[in-house]
């Protein structure tokens, strides 16, 4: 007989048959998946009926807590000041990190923002900042600790001692068609954070076609999990629901968007990533109690520019260096005169993505000066034959298959509709 | 790029969606699991979603065809004879392959009977012959056809070659709790009787305690779906569903259930067993053509027990040898006074595996004399103290957990109460 606690077989019955696993069931499993005594092909079918028949809010809790406890937590508290983090689910075009953490380290709130690569078509933050000559990702604890106490902000890879169970789970539910499952994201993503030791914390949950979440109903269930699962682990947690329809910005890519961060963090860039730029500065401060503190000032004066300066310089980064430009470059023109109604944001993620911005595996390498960059956006007036978005590359036999993915991507009508909101609804 | 005709991860998310696979993309999955292009955590996240959400009657033929297709099929045209072969979905005391394979080829239809060893609490019937002194069961092709001219009737263990896709998808299913899936179960019992190569098949699809099935409505269902799979594969295919609340006879265990099969062949033995073998018999000559054989006189002259010495021989078994008696023996005595009117199947079943009739995993060797020995079966009036049960082990020390077993399974009331029919119902 085997001295293990529980059979695995039992567990994935009980999830499979609408049961639901106990506290002592879930911490098993968490601890035997991580140390190997679950296998990958038993732990895929748990994924697939936890997937079809849920989890309810006691199991996604003790779920998130065993992946807690399967690594180490880190304390912010010899700060001796406030911290909030932002976790975005991930869009196309979505920079906001870069300005956004600088920004509200101007008010004395330190924002450390444990990031990751991408994979498929949306971005990653690391990728971004990694065009920038000399900057590197990996800090180690005590790195990352001196760097928010004497800059206040900072962007870095996530060590691998947070929640190792997390990690291995993920790039099993990739392979197995197991990520979609709303209380497995929603406890990889809240294990980490709360691991982080951050004391607040905003989501920026995205809804539409470039996101991960294609409709409002899924995206506000996930977006409510979270935000109950950082309120029962102590952390202050607000999430808003934005809309990703079409790319934040007017650009998707690496280096491109560094560039159009620089120029939110100068005080202009594009109105909608100035807008949530601001609007996700204002929840942070407010969760970490600066209800007071003005970001678009600090964004208009400098002082958030004098933040990333530092915060780039102290990860041996040069601000001031020339950014990557791609060797390639190839237009796409608006087919009809009108006002442009469409613009989908998934199909410029896949552009990007096959123009070398992205990785289709995790080994693979990114390119720096890859992207698309938009001439319009949704509701701006178009004539036939103008420039609608420029594609970049370092490898031309790439255009092809970046074109094939934007063949339906935009929409020219006679005159204007509707365009949704950027910030849907906000679930505290 | 991968050169793979389909990517796995589309198909599990095909399927967790609802939506239903293209023959291509069954096909390809089959062919791909097989060869290792499908990773064993995929296939069990598939599994999953099959079972909970299910397959239409196209999907289970063409994964049943797919998983024929992955090896040899066997061909019985050069006997100039019908065959016919009988499955078991398995059951406490299923012992009727055993009389009923010779008792089907006296009248001149060949029995080409493949067959299984025992895992949990249902015995095997390779297990229970195996108890015979000199008989084996693995035959090489040339040998079971030679066999099956010369004697008509054969019982072995079906060869690598057949479906092998079944037997790694099966090892699968046992870990991951995906082997409670009906389209798993029926098309992989049916693409092993299709690549044997049978012209006529009879189910007997057991249900209650004892079974796989524990409910009706599901045994129901899996004997429509595997009756549907061998007409559409052109076997003439007829189930029935039997009653397995309580075990079969008065024996479940190896050596002691060969025994009492021969008495059956020697025209006596226990009336259920007796009935289930002849019904069953009648279906298999019916499907074969020989509707006006009469297996009862066949059971009473002789002739049944003549082709049965005649198989034994031939697979080196000495039908005279005195079988093995295990060493060790206990009593379990009637609580009461009354009428038996309970005699739990699945308890006797796990009893009898305890006592060391089965085994726990593929590589434990069983004990041939090992089981347990039934007084009393359900309708019968006991008195207090009466022997109920002996347990049979060459082992002692096992007593003890197989008592446990049996904890609840005996009920005696002051009266009768109905019992259920042992053949419920024919699905043709």
């Amino acid at each position: 007989m085997s001295s293990e606690k529980f059979d695995t077989v039992d567990i994935i019955r009980t999830k499979r048959d609408r049961g639901t696993l106990t506290p002592e069931q879930i911490d098993w499993t968490i601890d035997a998946y991580t140390r190997g005594a679950i296998a990958d092909e038993q732990m895929a079918a748990l994924n697939m009926a936890i997937l079809l028949n849920g989890m309810n809010r006691e199991e996604i809790s003790r779920w998130t807590a065993a992946m807690i406890a399967s690594g180490e937590r880190m304390d912010f508290s010899a700060l001796g000041k406030p911290t909030s983090d932002k976790h975005s689910t991930g869009g196309v075009g979505d920079k906001i990190t870069l300005p956004l953490a600088p920004l509200v380290a101007v008010f004395g709130v330190a924002v450390p923002q444990l990031s990751g690569r991408g994979l498929g078509h949306t971005g990653g933050t690391l990728d971004k900042l990694e065009a920038i000559p000399g900057w590197r990702a990996d800090l180690s604890n005590a790195e990352m600790m001196a760097q928010l106490a004497e800059v206040g902000a900072v962007i870095c890879a996530a060590g691998a001692g947070l929640a190792p169970a997390d990690k291995k789970l993920y790039a099993l539910r990739d392979v197995t068609g197991t990520v979609e499952a709303i209380p497995l994201i929603a406890s990889s993503i809240m294990s980490k954070k709360i691991a982080e030791g951050t004391g607040s914390l905003v989501l920026d949950v995205k809804v539409g076609s470039g996101a991960f979440m294609k409709n409002e109903d899924d995206a506000r269930e996930l977006a409510r999990t979270m935000v109950t699962l950082g309120k029962d682990a102590g952390v202050n947690t607000v999430a808003l629901l934005t809309n990703m329809a079409t790319p934040l910005g007017l650009t998707a890519g690496n280096a491109i968007e560094v560039q159009e961060s620089v120029e939110v963090l100068a005080g202009g860039g594009p109105s909608d990533v100035v807008d949530l730029t601001v609007a996700l500065a204002r929840e942070m401060l407010t969760a970490a109690g600066r209800p007071d503190a003005d970001p678009e000032a600090a964004l208009k004066d400098g002082r958030a520019m004098d933040v990333w300066r530092r915060m780039i310089s102290a990860q041996g980064g040069d601000p001031d260096a020339q950014l990557p430009v791609a060797r390639e470059s190839e237009t796409i023109l608006a087919p009809a005169d009108g006002v442009l109604t469409e613009l989908d944001a998934l199909a410029v993620g896949v552009a990007a993505w096959r123009l070398g911005a992205g990785r289709a595996r995790k080994e693979d390498a990114v390119q720096a000066g890859a992207g698309v960059r938009l001439h319009a956006k949704p509701g701006d007036t178009v004539t036939a034959g103008s420039p609608l978005m420029t594609l970049l590359t370092d490898t031309p036999e790439k255009f092809e298959r970046a074109r094939e993915a934007l063949a339906d991507a935009v929409t020219v009508s006679p005159r204007p509709v509707g365009t949704a909101p950027l910030i849907i609804d906000r679930i505290s």
